[in-house]
């Protein structure tokens, strides 16, 4: 108990880790040991296929993720888009053999992408800066590697680039990658600076690029892209831990440049190097085994701010250090919550999902708390640590609701961060899909509304709530948004307006109950009355006469040819009338009374995990991916996440057992493979780790939780309140997903709810398994 | 007498005009009348053929230049460059006929180009957004207009829009754009904000732009060019003084922007634009006469510095008061020498130049004194004002010492400006040919040494001089830079070096001596004698046998075919072996008797002003405008500027006289077409001002002027340090060009030099003139 203790306030250590450098670590017992958990992490998790994750190495919610890089798509000098846009969300596809090189910022398991910023690639012999052809050997100057000479843990990743015979090993600091590369004997040997590559690099995704060679170790530059954010720059320090002896750069550009005038050879050790597409590129003579390091620091702000973020982060050349300091910061997180389960592989596939869960939202600002705003001007973070990459539409769900369980303070810094975004937004809008001081737009609704309504509902802002609420309701009144406009003045999208004008209805009026709740919380009646009302709105899309939601034209007539099943061109987006369907989390009792009660409601869930699906429905939809479908239930997308949890609500709760326990084992693992579709900036993971614990935010905006079916044998959450959850089961056995009773704290609870109190109280959560239905 | 000395105290107000607000005017009789000398001043002087001026309005220095374009290149959506950039380095040919709008920046009398940020254009009817072809009525947005309705002042500008019956008029503060439109009664008016727009377009010169709608009379956003400048960004705020009703843009780009999720109808009412290249409009209804006005505000450093600066320039509405208070700052700069001539065309080109002279550098700093350095990282200027545009090949020879007389401590700034720059380089060089954060490269030597050594003799600068010699030190020793390190090994630049190798191997020679002055300034010895030994480079270049400066091989052996009249590929740019080849201004003496004496060296000067250039040395030539040629002798290019100058070290000072006034008449006046070549940042019209005063810094960086033979009869300067310096003449006339003797205070002089303590002592200096050479 003693042991438990200490990791307990070790979790309250950790809230600090990202935060400025001048804000004091509190805790005394920083040094005591903490368990290795870090072990049961696989990064590749999710590298086949379409998890679209990552295997290199970043700390927790650290700025930089340094990773390799197995596919170049090629840009507009080289020819044609190759299609792979969507594999190479990330970078890495596990069955590659070729790697490019290693960059510095990576999406986690998104559907969309962007970044690839600053390729660095060792080689030797000639220099060849043509990067050449994925797994054509000696094409470019890529390398061949193998997965057996390659590792992947929490702050390290290893691998033997076979053609150079160089071992490359990465590890990094939140702002700093942290490269370690040992070569053979030389007269040759080369580190390339690529600024041409990119992730999802349309034709010219290079605004502009600079390169400055400081002296002869110290490189700064700029790298500005107009990917899928559109106004988006990150600036770089590159310091080298040995002088280089001679550099240059080749410029790409399909237009030369006309305003220089030749006064040098600019391509050859000249230190100015500018352009859209530039490749530069460091020459070394090394011994064997003689190690050349990288430090590698970004900043959305300056070359300044870059080396300003180098010098706090890692003064030294101690690689060794800095993999053991991130590995440190990764078990302190993963300690959060320790479990025991019935086979390796679960422990494994747990710790993975813990590990996916904290690789965004990533820190967006320098060491000193400046960072390039959504009105492209610098800001200066004041009182809270500034994050980006919000993609709410996945992470609502259940990826913010597990931060108010593990990391409170950190969610209410990303609340804050949003709200920064709304202040410095043009449409006074709270973000929709943003990162790095832009709005991507992407997917619908604004649910940052629901993050916000979390936080406030779990007691974890302190954020000014009248302020907080002047936001949520300036958001949900853009006009122009969406459809917006429509759904306030008729109550509805139409299928004029928009493709997924059922979608949109749907999730705007569960936004509307969020901002419902925090009204409510501030006492504010007529607000409170006002959305309640829109959050009512769901009705008006309700056809009775087919029993589905169905897209509805501006006169007021349903849509003509209409198929339930089909997710395309039906007014949902990512799920069809059966799943997205039944997205009214905040009513969900009403739903089911409209749609014609339990038991019909019961039987179209039924209908929904065993119907299967034509072909047609799924061929050529990049949005369903094979692995990640049971039945008609797509558990590869986000709107059905709920569903399997909506048989509570039925009288029929062990459907909801059976059915969460099932998608558990099914659809994720602890392999390559592991996961059904992209992990989502988290959500896939957090989905995970919840119903693992055994119960799940089908609501974000309440302060409940329903329960489902743990897979843990134990669990013990060290909360940072100096807190601890433990959950137990009894009778856990794979074979036994059924809850007979729960009991906190010795005492049983009558229905099927959770409150977020009886976990952050602490105590015990001991669930009663068995292998009978308790019907 | 004591209306002089008035005027002499108004000179110690105006040192302050362009500083930080937060600096104190400390003159009590600041209020006190000044003369309206901006009425002879004619701003269309030069817009004529190649002088390269503008006729729009800025203040003196001021940052802002917003002046009407006449012509549009086309840019790549269009079709094919139309060679025109060299004719519209400034935007406006007086020959023109059509108006596309007005922009925000403009090089003054510049050889090559860049700037024309901005373009506004006010129009009504149907909104049409293609500017359409050069005097071709009705193409495009464009309007027909004449100098009828065309009034150019000092800090005003007005004409009338034919096609669409609108009023423009414009003025500036220092970095706000001012303008008013008078509309027609119209349903249907607009304002286009053109971010196409360019001036030097090549081709896809727009990196991006953006534009936020803030609310519904204010706009903001930026554009990145990479024209000359390859790394420049100018931010904007613009301020409508009546709301838009709607607005909206088009985009141009070539490649569609693949990342942005269409959830808005974009291109209507939606706050955010960007793109390459992009028109966006606004659209009102006006009354008969109504006036709409904007105020247009630029910074290098962020949105937000443009509006500081707008608010803090021009918090209200008032145009006829900022017009008038910035005719009042030219007012108060042109006081500082009141002249009488022997005609008013004379005043008037003697003012016109006087303009001229304070068109560039301009203050490139927001009121808070923050810009964009060199470096690309945002600077603060502590303690000086921060300027731009350093196009020092042409400005060190007569502008800067202009500057030192009348503006010397803007020109204190100016050296601290490029100390800064230094400071920024990655090369850890002085600026060459420098402006907005970027250095171009454009031109020979490094000059800023000359700006320096020039400051430090006349007692102006109280930058730290240990520091300054270091930086000066640092620049001439760039061995990668332009042949600096075979100047340094071999003494002298060969012919497979550079094309240019001659005019090289002189100007450094010329540099170095300059850098010799400030060593010995501060007594360092052994550099004083180190730069004075590079400064005999000039030496190694003279072919004795052929009596010329020649290119040499790096073999030691001279280059063949050489061919002395010609200018291009001889070793020399812009000029030839007759005249370039006479560029020691450090060694006069040395070089006439290298030359083979006094007497041949005056005939070899005769024989420059006399020879016909055969037509195969002219034709495509677009360094030699037909109209600065005078035989051999290009005033249109800065080489020759010293040249009429140079018969005071022969003996025969009455054919410096002679040629002096020849040249200030044939070659300047107070027309159009005024200026006979690119007015040179204001080198040529600083050549007209002192040669019009009687003397001429041949030797920038010593305290001397060669007397040559004033054009005034009388001229009063009323210097900052509160003296008053009075020029007479006695006899002068058109035809009196000679000089019978010179007086200061009364006692005559002996030799050819005016010391610069005569000038700055005040007193006064007389002439006595007659018809007759004193042989």
């Amino acid at each position: 108990m003693k042991k438990l203790l200490l990791f307990a306030t070790i979790g309250t250590i950790v809230l600090f880790s990202c935060q400025k450098p001048n804000q004091k670590i509190q805790n005394p017992k920083e040094n005591l040991p903490i368990p290795d958990l870090a072990q049961f992490v696989n990064p590749m998790v999710g590298t086949k296929n379409m998890g679209h994750t990552y295997p290199g190495t970043t700390t927790p919610f650290g700025m930089v993720q340094l990773s390799p890089e197995t596919n170049i798509e090629p840009y507009s000098i080289d020819g044609e888009y190759n299609g792979e846009t969507y594999r190479y969300c990330s970078g890495y596809q596990y069955d590659d053999h070729t790697i490019f090189g290693f960059a510095h910022t990576h999406f986690s398991g998104v559907g969309h992408s962007d970044l690839g910023d600053f390729l660095v690639m060792p080689t030797t012999g000639d220099l060849i800066l043509n990067p050449g052809e994925a797994n054509k050997p000696g094409s470019g100057y890529h390398s061949q590697f193998s997965h057996e000479t390659e590792t992947a843990e929490p702050g390290y990743y290893k691998v033997h680039l076979e053609d150079y015979d160089i071992k490359a090993e990465l590890t990094a600091s939140d702002r700093v990658g942290f490269h370690q590369y040992s070569f053979p004997a030389s007269e040759d040997a080369h580190i390339i600076l690529d600024l041409v590559y990119n992730i999802y690099n349309y034709d010219e995704k290079n605004v502009w690029t600079f390169i400055r060679v400081e002296n002869d170790s110290l490189v700064t530059g700029f790298r500005q892209t107009k990917g899928w954010a559109r106004n988006r720059k990150v600036y770089f320090a590159m310091a080298f831990s040995k002088p280089f002896e001679t550099y240059g750069h080749k410029k790409y550009d399909k237009l030369s440049y006309n305003g220089f005038y030749r006064r040098f050879e600019e391509e050859e050790n000249f230190p100015e190097m500018a352009g859209r597409n530039i490749r530069a590129y460091f020459n070394f003579k090394t011994q064997k085994d003689e190690k050349i390091k990288i430090k590698f620091a970004l900043s959305s702000v300056s070359t300044e701010g870059a080396i300003k973020n180098l010098r706090a982060e890692i003064p030294g050349w101690n690689f060794k250090q800095i993999k053991e300091e991130t590995r440190q910061k990764w078990n302190r997180e993963l300690a959060k919550v320790q479990v025991k389960t019935s086979t390796p592989e679960e422990k494994q596939t747990f710790y993975t999902a813990m590990y996916h869960s904290m690789l965004s939202p990533i820190i967006y600002e320098d060491v000193d708390g400046q960072y390039l705003g959504l009105d492209q001007n610098i800001h200066q973070s004041e009182g809270f640590t500034n994050y980006t990459i919000f993609s709410l539409w996945d992470t609502y769900r259940a990826l913010h609701p597990l931060f108010n369980i593990f990391h409170p303070q950190k969610n209410n810094d990303m609340v804050k961060s949003m709200l920064a975004h709304q202040e410095q937004s043009v449409h006074h809008m709270l973000p929709i899909w943003s990162h790095y001081g832009n709005e991507n737009w992407c997917m619908i609704g604004y649910h940052a509304v629901s993050v916000i309504a979390d936080a406030v509902a779990k007691g974890n802002t302190d954020a000014d709530l009248n302020k907080t609420l002047d936001a949520c309701i300036s958001t949900s009144n853009v006009g122009y948004f969406n459809g917006i406009d429509e759904f306030i003045r008729n109550g509805y999208v139409s299928e004029e307006k928009s493709a997924y004008s059922v979608s949109l209805t749907l999730e705007y009026a569960y936004n509307d109950w969020c901002i419902a709740q925090i009204a409510q919380k501030l006492g504010k009646t007529e607000v409170y009355n006002q959305y309640l009302k829109r959050s009512e709105n769901f009705k008006n899309i309700y056809d009775k006469e087919i029993g589905f939601m169905r897209p509805k034209l501006r006169n007021g007539e349903w849509r003509k040819n209409f198929d339930p099943m089909d997710t395309h061109g039906q007014g949902f987006i990512e799920g069809n009338a059966w799943n997205y369907g039944l997205y009214v989390p905040h009513e969900i009792d009403t739903m089911i009374e409209m749609m014609g009660g339990k038991e019909k409601f019961a039987q179209s869930l039924d209908k929904i995990f065993t119907t299967e699906i034509a072909e047609k429905y799924i061929e050529n939809n990049e949005d369903i991916t094979r692995d990640g479908i049971i039945g008609n239930y797509v558990h590869g997308n986000e709107p059905g996440h709920h569903i399997p949890y909506l048989y509570n609500w039925t009288g029929q709760p062990w459907k909801t057992q059976e059915r969460v326990r099932m998608i558990m084992k099914t659809m994720y693992s602890s392999k390559e493979d592991g996961l059904c579709g992209n992990d989502d900036a988290g959500q896939m993971s957090a989905w995970y780790i919840f119903s693992s614990l055994g119960f799940y935010p089908v609501l974000p905006g309440s302060d409940e939780y329903s329960i489902g079916s743990p897979m843990v044998k134990k669990a013990n959450l060290y909360l940072d309140n100096g807190k601890t959850l433990v959950i137990n089961t009894k009778n856990q056995s794979p074979e036994n997903v059924y809850v007979e009773k729960v009991e906190i704290n010795g005492k049983e609870i009558d229905g099927l709810t959770l409150k977020h109190s009886d976990i952050m109280n602490g105590g015990e959560i001991k669930f009663y398994m068995t292998n009978t239905p308790a019907k």
